[in-house]
């Protein structure tokens, strides 16, 4: 991995640990209705799009701001004032969406499972036989709460079949984890520069079926965040509606020539797979239990259930490995009692080793005699 | 100024030249809920805090995005649901916010002169005494639409002698035209990081007055720009409620260090004015006239009316410069036929003369006889 070793390791889930190259793309300004700038846009653009195999039907629309800005954007500009949203939710950013309507005034409801079992493909499409006021289903690919892969594909067809549209927020997923809209009908794909794709945050995008987002004129609560007007501008001019983050774009779409020079998302995805299963069966051999099943991780972050073992104090875990030079996740989302290291970004199997080195001589120093929770 | 030249010189109303020092600092990555982020979060906030007097009574509340949507984020938070806005317009910034008010479904009314024409303190103070139902005044700073210095003190003044509450959008002069809310009152001054502060966008905040925004729960029309949430967030961890934009507030961070070393804001002040000097009575050798005249022009970008002479083509002036390296601001938004140049940013005296020389020669090449207007 091309890091400088200076700064700590981020063992998060986005921000993350970064290419230098990605960053060294930050040191030039850039005038944003330059023509210079407009290419870059496009660029990038076409990218995202093609990432996910929505060059015939979809398109990219980029954001200012966080994920929450897209997926917020995203659901008040496709979801009609009249329409009715359906929320899968098993962790915390499912229960974002369902807060975001409720504040926008938009009808929904929400199926809601444990933050360790992943939605019911067939009980989405019974809830939706049985009230066609629903319009939208809005559901999360990875849920970062747990880091549990939910079965988007199913779901999909699902939705597909009830002759309804599905926005996925797949922040945490988006470049890390295969899904072609060509395949899996999507009326959306969320997500945002500096989770899989390695960029640096500022920057979010919906890739969004063109047909739906020219029919989605006047439905935005928001004009920061109305995805209509900032596609319909963007498509006149090339130019953003208003000031975008140029250096983080410029990342962004360095980001993506090294995505590419890697092998495109399933090379990615199997270096994350890679990291992941080092960093668990490292953490088993210290006898630490994962939230999660294998078959319901995603290799994206890891929860792991806290120690019952009295020795074991969080901070101080966090900080002896932060003095050890990685940083992991502090604050835990979960209902259970856990903590989560991350195991995307540009990072690979040596520095996972080294991660769970530091990690046992952190137990070790604090003495933690296992790993394993009561 | 400590610029790399390798990448031409923006002149445009930001995102502008930053110093390279301001670049370099994007080069780490942050873990976003590690301490030392937390650390560099609330400096930022204090130091922004500090520049307009307002460590006693206000906060700082930043918001990941531009500035238009800091400016959505201030009104939809601080203008209740019930409450009534007057909209201060002689410009596109203006009139965005009556536009932002307009899609949020606030009550509002707007009082509007020509572009080259400040608002009148005494016809805000006869509005709002006709209007005992509008609660609050919304007032462009520096309209930059031409360049117009608006009188922001005697509209303070008005509006606080008639008990209601002022909201400054101070986008294009934060930092580079002095403000202080103790003899200024605003109930908040919004601005964003890439403009006079020298940073690199992504990133807006607003300083609000604590008792305001205190009472502000419950206001706004989107989760992503509640203000009153943002804060509340901020005060109990010193997190970002979403993703921060970690590189780009480093990047701030770093450029309000270079703004200290300078001098604060009435030395920036004054580079710009001089820069802005330089630059209006160089044009004007050209034969080049100026919108606005110098009474209000502020020192941030200059609205130069096009000229008459047929061998004057827009394109082939902003393209002329561009290939020897200065980037003007393309696009007009004044009803006049007009272009813009920038006279903030990491620039001085001698960048605005190799400008002015670039002018010169560009505006010879087109076989330009004058630059007076029709």
């Amino acid at each position: 991995m091309t890091r400088e070793r200076s700064a700590p390791l981020l063992l998060t889930p986005g921000p993350l640990t970064t290419a230098i190259a990605t960053r060294r793309a930050m040191l030039a300004d850039w005038g944003s209705r330059d023509e210079a700038f407009i290419a870059l846009t496009a660029r990038v653009r076409a990218r995202l799009t093609e990432l996910v195999g929505g060059e015939d039907s979809h398109v990219c629309v980029p954001l200012q701001g966080s994920g929450t800005f897209a997926i917020e954007a995203t659901l008040g500009t496709l979801v009609p004032r009249d329409g009715k949203a359906l929320v899968l939710i098993n962790g915390a950013y499912g229960r974002r969406m369902a807060k975001i309507l409720e504040r926008m005034g938009r009808r929904h409801e929400t199926l809601e499972t444990a933050e360790d079992t992943p939605p019911d493909a067939e009980a989405v499409a019974a809830r939706l036989a049985g009230d066609p006021a629903i319009t939208h289903v809005a559901a999360v690919h990875c849920e970062t709460t747990s880091g549990i892969l939910n079965p988007i594909a199913a779901i999909a067809a699902a939705v597909a079949r009830q002759g309804r549209r599905l926005i996925v927020d797949s922040m945490s997923a988006f470049g890390g984890i295969p899904l072609d809209v060509r395949h899996v009908p999507c009326e959306a794909v969320v997500a945002s520069s500096n989770k899989c794709l390695e960029g640096v945050p500022g920057l979010a995008f919906a890739i969004i079926r063109r047909n739906a987002l020219a029919a989605s004129v006047g439905n935005a609560h928001s004009v920061s965040l109305d995805l209509h007007d900032q596609w319909r501008a963007m498509e006149g001019n090339g130019q953003w509606r208003f000031t975008p983050p140029t250096q983080v774009l410029a990342a962004l779409d360095q980001a993506l020539v090294l995505l590419e020079a890697e092998g495109g998302v399933p090379a990615r995805h199997a270096r994350y797979a890679a990291n992941c299963k080092l960093l668990v069966d490292g953490l088993r051999r210290l006898g630490f239990v994962t939230l999660l099943p294998d078959a319901l991780q995603a290799p994206i972050i890891v929860t792991v259930r806290m120690p019952a073992d009295p020795a074991f104090r969080f901070d101080a875990f966090y900080d002896g490995l932060r003095e050890r030079g990685f940083v992991i996740y502090p604050g835990k989302l979960t209902e259970a009692p856990s903590f989560r290291i991350g195991c995307i970004g540009a990072v690979g199997p040596k520095d996972m080793e080294e991660a769970l080195a530091a990690i046992t001589a952190v137990t070790a120093g604090l003495g933690v005699a296992t790993g394993t929770p009561a």
